[in-house]
């Protein structure tokens, strides 16, 4: 009984940040246990521990860069293990937590909905529970619809009716949890004349990563009368976001055609061109499927692909990255800043001060920490650098794209590969305020100085 | 007489900032003019336009970079011509203009003070004409004395006085502007066992790109009697710059050490170790002089050394980049923010919020404008990434180290260039405010409203 208290005492006074880190941390430990059984892994394989680890890792931060090939590895037990790994990192521990928790009729304190409000940056207590219960229905509900026309569409690819589902609830979980890991051992590359499966793929993709945020505004606007849609606005957070994640879209879609026009495009018809465009502008995000070798494009497509794959998805998503708000922000900053104004708007709101030094600080974390790694892995590897950027960046964002070098790792750069995927997934903001003390008091003020900078 | 007020009006309409970016622009095609000229070049030379542009820009922002060997082309004129340009660029047009200000007698008027305060981002306007003629006249000393020891000095590796001194003189200038050309023809390579001259030479360099207000605030400190001492304190800026530059020697002596220990450095004594390291460590500041071909270096080094010119050498100098104090800030910045702290404090002084806005904005863009400017000459090039990374670092901390690979470069990645050089030598703020509007009345509010940050 005493045991039992002290552990209850140390678990309230975490803060909910360090309660987000650690059970993150046992998400990866279980899946640790639940992919490094025998009873998960194929006749014959026996994964040493660091492939078992980084698999769950990658797994848990639904990142998809791996060591091992998927197919090769895992039995379908193991490839279900698998499954329910993502859908359990992907949609958020701590959704499934509060889940859990309102099925066992306990009520939620204060203290677990601090602990929600951090996991998805979100701002107000209000609603929150009724927000994650909506949540994890949509999510759910996507994936039975994604499920289903997948697996229908797959019996045309497919000779047993079983084969076509299993396939079809993989690829359904791995779009909409932006996974990005595949069974078919080369992601959507067989499907790339297949516009159908890819044109799913996307819609999922895009519902995992544009935030859970936006589609609850979004369903709530669906479902109300005209008279209520008077009333409603959607929230800053939601045009800024979805604003930023078509911009960069749209971007992607057009730098990819330029720069490869006379190279990989140089012999593809139109429509292959818009699709392999649209398709990859998409997965930069933070998907990671892909229908085509990214190694085979440019060094500047990987460059800019790289740097789409740092930004990564929405905040508040199965997404990584500095988030497309932070990206947003950022930019309207510098501008805002640059034309000498001092208070930064945007759509008719002025962004709260704080933010902005969230979103500042983020970045420039997230910067320092890239080259960081960039310069640890390159001088642990023998890979060009190019692919070393594309690697680093693909982990962070937990996109999952490959230039096809991460099973060639050695041991050290991969230790580095999982620590950006956590890092990535939890977010860098969640990352810093971990280290955070609790405020005591009023603060002790200095006289101020001038500075001269740069 | 009409038009000439039209002009005078015209100019007196112009921001400082906008009037500094005129005058480098004068500055570069004064100097186009003179490098460009039959007279400057040797006989049977006839650089085209977009050599002579290159050499200007390079030269007028005290780069280092170069299309052209030095010593082929130009005769003795030329580059007693390219001294007074490197002269003219490193201890600023605006010194120089206002001592010639002050030698006609002409009083000078609070606008002529404001264009100074901005080109040298220095604060108060008191004392800054005073301040002006101290940094000339004390810059002008040192490469005196630099002159005289190097050139004695040179006495052993010359057949002629007249060989002997003309090398000190430009070495002096070269080092003191920390301008980085050589009429060696491979840098300071020649002088690699000569430990002598490497310290003559790091000596110059460091009191060139440690910051003229530093300089000063030395100077009066060193001969000022014990009594007047105990009433002196050095400025916020003294402080943080010099321990900024300080500790980024360090850093870029141990891991040049380290990364090159098995490589670079597997053959060579410990004193010739040291000596290429203390050397390395500070040119990357912002000399571009060098004992050791980087192109020899391992790729890590030569990454690291990218970021060291990234950020450059202090504000107030010869050099370029971001800038210490910019670097400082913003390391400060993310430490405090992690913690918890709304106030950024350093040596018992709480920093100015617009100064910590200047430093985030200045690293945001210039990490913007890096990664634009990289994509840029990559598509352009077939060099390896990681000497285009070299490239543009070195210009846009106008550092002039190069992997040898400048003069092969395709006319747009030397306009590309040349814009970085510019822009780095002006330094980003400064650009920035050149677009900025005058105020007018009080700004208009809107409502705040909080967004979720990554
Ligand atoms: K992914
Ligand atoms: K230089």
């Amino acid at each position: 009984m005493y045991k039992q208290n002290k552990f209850t005492e140390w678990l309230n006074n975490r803060s909910p940040v360090q309660l987000i880190i650690i059970f993150y941390a046992i998400a990866v430990t279980i899946a640790c246990l639940l992919l490094g059984a025998p009873f998960a892994q194929k006749e014959g394989i026996s994964l040493p521990f660091m492939e078992v680890l980084f698999t769950s890792v990658s797994a848990v931060s639904v990142t998809g860069l791996s060591v091992v090939s998927i197919v090769d590895t895992f039995n379908t037990l193991g490839i279900f293990l698998l499954a329910f790994v993502l859908q359990f990192g992907g949609i958020g521990v701590m959704t499934i937590g509060t889940f859990v928790w309102i099925l066992i009729g306990k009520k939620i304190g204060l203290k677990e909905r601090r602990l929600i409000m951090v996991d998805h940056n979100q701002i107000s207590f209000q609603g929150m529970v009724k927000l994650m219960r909506g949540i994890l229905r949509l999510i759910l509900l996507v994936e039975l619809v994604g499920f289903l026309i997948l697996g229908t569409y797959f019996l045309n690819y497919f000779s047993s009716w079983q084969e076509a589902y299993f396939n079809g609830f993989f690829a359904s979980i791995s779009a909409t949890t932006n996974a990005g890991f595949d069974i078919t051992g080369q992601s959507l590359v067989p499907f790339k004349d297949d516009y159908f499966v890819q044109l799913i793929n996307i819609s999922l993709i895009i519902i995992g990563a544009i935030g859970f945020p936006v589609l609850i505004e979004v369903k709530d606007y669906l479902f109300s009368t005209s008279e209520e849609r008077k009333f409603m606005r959607f929230s800053l957070f939601t045009k800024v976001t979805t604003l930023t994640y078509g911009a960069l879209l749209l971007f992607s879609f057009i730098i990819t055609i330029l720069l490869e026009w006379s190279h990989f495009f140089a012999d593809k018809k139109w429509h292959e061109i818009i699709f392999y465009s649209i398709f990859h502008s998409t997965t930069t995000r933070s998907a990671g499927l892909s229908t085509m070798d990214v190694s085979l494009l440019t060094e500047q497509t990987q460059l800019v692909t790289s740097m789409l794959m740092f930004i990564g998805a929405s905040p508040s998503s199965v997404g990584g990255g500095i988030r497309t708000t932070t990206f947003a922000l950022v930019i309207i900053f510098i501008l805002t800043f640059a034309r000498g104004k001092k208070n930064v708007t945007i759509f008719r709101r002025e962004i709260h001060e704080e933010d902005l030094f969230k979103a500042v600080v983020v970045t420039l974390m997230a910067v320092f920490l890239f080259m960081t790694s960039v310069v640890i892995v390159s001088s642990l590897e023998n890979y060009s650098l190019g692919s070393i950027i594309f690697e680093v960046s693909s982990a962070f964002g937990t996109t999952g794209l490959s230039m096809g070098i991460t099973a060639g790792l050695s041991e050290g750069s991969q230790i580095v590969l999982m620590f950006l995927m956590f890092i990535g997934r939890i977010g860098l903001l969640t990352f810093l305020f971990s280290f955070k003390k609790e405020k005591k008091g009023g603060e002790f003020h200095y006289p101020k100085e001038r500075i001269i900078i740069g």
